[in-house]
């Protein structure tokens, strides 16, 4: 086992702010370790939304078929944070993702992640082929250092 | 404002036991108040679905127009918690529930609250009237005293 | 019952952001009803961190006793949603917020509560009376139109 | 990147049922995939409060330092949920699970997931060392198959 290292900000161009609920801090007094996944999935489909991508009534969607984090440092519900999305591999109908949590000014993330969605057909479920114009789109993501 | 009274479990004859999770503990050691919301429509559903009401395909479905809630106890994770579900009025198109939470052996309610349905088409969006048969099931949940 | 009417954003002086996730809509493709709990919850303590009210260690914290809400209209993921803030009425020890969900360009709540916090002792768990000061800075989010 | 296997029912000594939510349901009408780690975490810490571990006010507490999930088949919200919990390794202040989620006669895991704690100090919030009476506790969850 290897031990993961935190991601710096300047891997990343394009970031999602999303907000702390008062109800994710858990006993412990930081916040929850499941919600990160919560704001991973946000920021990954927002811009997918914002860029208009899986947004066809028919066409396919994409399921979430892997999650993964590592947590380096605790949050708190008045900590600012900022998701950095960026793509690892884009493959014939899946796409890893590897987005990152940052706080306040930090430079290097709180908490990393593995994210892989696979497009399927909405009705048979099965996976289905991404088509060229998507995977142009998804290429702007594509981190230059992996 | 009239201080609210904790209802008693032998106001009900319906009980939906339900699991708490760790991360619904907040900062102050106990159950999050909006929890109880999740459990509330959770116990309310698990009821109409277990009764068939509401499941077609093509049917109405029933939005949540209203729900409150008044917090009488405190509520720990390893409490045994229990829905105790009941309906107030059965409107031409409303539903109004009266659910309780009750935990361990406790005879009054840690929480209570309000909850209303309203039957919608699905596709319309526009309230519709419930039918006989779904009235007559909805019949059996009428709390004696109210 | 009367049927309630919804706030509108002239009313309120504050108002507080909060993004929207992904897992927050529920299988009728809206956000759930469960949903505005927590926002409500967290733009109140928010705001009573912003304004450093019960921020002492040592000092009183808040329960909620009760929290309602009337939902006017169905809220989407891609929404911007804006909590706004204001007081009902401040008691010995008690808090009677009036917190109102605004989406986008709408001038009137697409859902508005009741939410009632109690002062109360951090060891002790018994309510305790709002000093002088405190009621000062509350008073800043009196509505004038109750 | 090689393909997870689900892990078998058989591979597991301990099994924690849990309930689900009508919330957990997202807009794909499935399981959203955030709560599959909020199921792991909450079996997990079940787990270790039923056989006493780290319930000592002044003892050390748990951090989760990475959580990961495969998911391998859709969640409705009326399936019956039971969480397999594993251990795969115990190292000096660390755990790693491996937790597993089975749905109604399944024989295969529908979601299995990685989970590692870190034991830490309460105050210092350092790693500190698992003491043997805890060591040998844990001991019972050790996976054969690994």
């Amino acid at each position: 086992m290897t031990r993961p290292v935190a991601a710096l900000r300047s891997a990343y161009s394009e970031f999602i702010p999303l907000s702390l609920r008062w109800n994710d801090v858990d006993k412990y007094g930081h916040v929850n370790n499941a919600v990160h996944f919560q704001l991973f999935d946000t920021a990954v489909n927002n811009w997918l939304m914002k860029n208009g991508l899986f947004q066809s009534e028919a066409g396919p969607i994409c399921l979430v078929v892997r999650q993964a984090c590592d947590f380096f440092n605790e949050i708190q519900m008045n900590d600012h944070v900022e998701i950095g999305i960026g793509i690892k591999q884009i493959g014939t109908s899946s796409i890893v993702y590897a987005p990152a949590l940052f706080t306040n000014d930090h430079i290097s993330a709180a908490a990393q992640g593995d994210y892989i969605h696979v497009a399927i057909d909405r009705v048979t479920r099965r996976p289905t082929t991404l088509d060229d114009a998507t995977k142009t789109v998804l290429t702007r993501l594509l981190l230059n250092n992996t």
